[in-house]
């Protein structure tokens, strides 16, 4: 007899689309039968009698409903009666808000959305605590740092086997690794300026549409807090930390991103006084997240790494993870691109059949 | 209802007795009932009712019977009706050659033992037909490469997933690792002869008693064969592809490790002159393991690094893997400890709750 689980899909946008087509081309002995699929955020395909949809088709379907709502989602997919998997591919907060009513229904969620994991601290204990109660649904969530790489699960392995995280320091925004790995290298002659990478980010769609969104250290804060909680550091909320924002104090309410550009150049002298200090100590300026047990901190901001540190010679957008801890004095590092669609539904679907390795009947 | 599994545990060496320690302390929803465990190639415990057998008392523990032979050790375990979970904490070739047996009579393992994944293809293949065959054991083995360190797991996730690996590079062995750190730095200056790092390595005890056992790259050849077939490189045998021996050929007969050491000197100035190359070229010595899917090899041997490559800012003994991927072109990186009792034995104890929480009853 074949093993089968039901799969929930919400999204298919830049990492959904990716996560269709790698299911589609999945050789897995367990069935991953796909009952639902919201394909945007008004039309889902589905039908009554959970027959599979088809995922090679779903672009030019026309046997399209409304998406259904959350309460009616979670009774349409528990009415099946068979294990099943959630993938949350948006970032949609109100579907997060719904992961602990999900869990309690005995549905499993994977997800590379931060939202629910990085929001208040009592969401995070409530969706453990249902997880882990008698016919609670399983969460695996290792997209929502590093994308694809495996720091999530690894983490927590350390973690259950009785290890002790000392610190965790990392750079967990491709966006901020490429603008600081061009803007602050070994290269004591580089004249490039902040506010000029910042501009070339932009135009290779390496950050968001307003650049501030990336700038402001929150997309960072979410990562480690998520990190923070699993090592044990009950951290509250993403903003009850120390968090460095890169955007000028005078330049947050400016309206218009462009405007905000064009203004960025007025404060290259002041970021540029913290490179240069760094240069003379023989360090590399990062935007680094970390988590200190020792100094009892979680923080995010701009850190110098001395020229021969991992996080220095970092390539690219590529994310890095250091995690010491007592087994660990010489931190175990992971390091590779951290943002993609690609390598991002990679995190998803093998969390999807780790769930479905435990749950498929 | 509570959860559980049978354990049965071989080995309370290095590893082992830190598995144990792991396992007494470990706080898990599932509980882990150790129903054997051969504390030494001569003694185990266990009883006919298969009653817990105490870890915190093991070691001075009086009822103890000769080890069950392997045959009569399947018997007595499946004889259990139980989901059961065989942990092999030793290095011998004889327990490795029984896991088809184990594994068709329903039994999972857990081991840092690489004889049974690194020796002819055909046994390879036999455990995993075996393991994906109706009512067939699970099989986990992510402490035989790297020990803890994340990479078999996250290897085989991107397999699954779909991915394509185009190359791996690594340094799989501490020791080698520590010796060619040592042996070959950035520094011109540098005056270190090959033979001081390895008679000082012996005294630090990173070897194994005779030198030539690590010089001779078997170890390394067997972690790139596990490597290079989870990938999808059918190779033959840990012998059948190049191995670059770092035992001058004139002293592989030596019989006395001592005499070996007292006249590897000779041969200093053999390898002095790659390191002297090397470093005209910017570049350091490593000792490295690859599987090239593009050149269609795989070796062992010394390989030369620029300065700021990953593998040459290496520290103390670490491991580290470099994967080459369709999806990561710039390559996901994972370094750190390893060897080690700690690191290995939560390595193989993370793979028995991975089992545990798809086993267990
Ligand atoms: N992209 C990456 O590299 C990356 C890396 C790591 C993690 N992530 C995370 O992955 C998630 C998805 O990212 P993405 O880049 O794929 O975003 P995206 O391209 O904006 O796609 C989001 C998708 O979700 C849909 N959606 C939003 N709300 C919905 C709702 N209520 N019901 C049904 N569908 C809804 C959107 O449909 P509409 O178009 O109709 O709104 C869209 O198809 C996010 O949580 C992100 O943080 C992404
Ligand atoms: N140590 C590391 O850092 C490390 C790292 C990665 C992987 N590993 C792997 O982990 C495994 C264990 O390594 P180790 O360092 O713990 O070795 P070890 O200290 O030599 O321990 C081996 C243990 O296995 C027992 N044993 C051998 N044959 C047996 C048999 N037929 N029945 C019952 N017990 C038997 C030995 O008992 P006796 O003393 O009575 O012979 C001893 O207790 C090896 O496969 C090794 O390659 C080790």
């Amino acid at each position: 007899m074949v093993k089968s689980v039901n799969v929930a899909i919400i999204g298919s946008g830049v990492v959904g689309s990716a996560f269709v087509s790698q299911l589609k081309n999945l050789k897995s002995p367990i069935n991953f039968n796909v009952v639902y699929f919201a394909r945007s955020s008004k039309e889902a395909l589905f039908s009554s009698d959970y027959s599979p949809v088809d995922l090679s088709t779903y672009k030019s379907a026309t046997t399209v409903q409304p998406v259904l709502a959350l309460d009616k989602l979670v009774q349409f997919l528990a009415a099946a009666q068979k294990p099943t998997i959630l993938i949350d591919n948006t970032s949609n907060q109100s579907i997060a808000d719904f992961y602990p009513t999900f869990i309690k229904s005995g549905i499993s969620i994977a997800t590379p959305n931060k939202k629910a994991f990085s929001s208040e601290l009592s969401v995070w204990n409530e969706i453990f605590q249902a997880s882990a109660a008698p016919g609670g649904g399983l969460v695996y969530h290792e997209a929502t740092v590093g994308a694809g790489l495996p720091i999530i699960g690894p983490l927590r392995d350390l973690v259950v086997t009785g290890d002790k995280v000392e610190k965790i320091e990392g750079i967990f925004s491709g966006t901020l690794s490429y603008i600081f790995n061009e803007f602050s290298t070994t290269d004591a002659a580089s004249t490039t300026k902040f506010s000029d990478v910042v501009t070339v980010a932009k135009n290779l769609g390496y950050t968001e549409p307003d650049p501030r969104d990336d700038l402001n250290g929150l997309d960072v804060a979410r990562k480690v807090t998520i990190l923070a909680r699993i090592s044990g550091f009950e951290v509250e909320s993403p903003t009850s930390f120390e968090v460095e924002s890169l955007i000028p104090k005078a330049l947050e309410s400016v309206e218009k991103a462009d405007d905000f550009l064009a203004q960025l150049p007025n404060y290259d002298a002041d970021i540029q006084k913290i490179k240069d200090e760094a240069l003379k100590e023989g360090k590399v300026l990062r935007f680094v997240g970390s988590v200190d047990f020792k100094a009892n901190k979680v923080s995010v901001g701009i850190g110098k790494y001395a020229f021969d540190h991992p996080f220095a010679s970092l390539k690219g957008s590529d994310n890095v993870v250091s995690i010491k801890t007592d087994r660990y004095p010489n931190p175990l590092i992971i390091q590779g691109a951290g943002a993609g669609a690609e390598v991002t539904a990679h995190g998803v679907l093998a969390d999807a059949i780790k769930i479905a390795e435990r749950v498929a009947v």
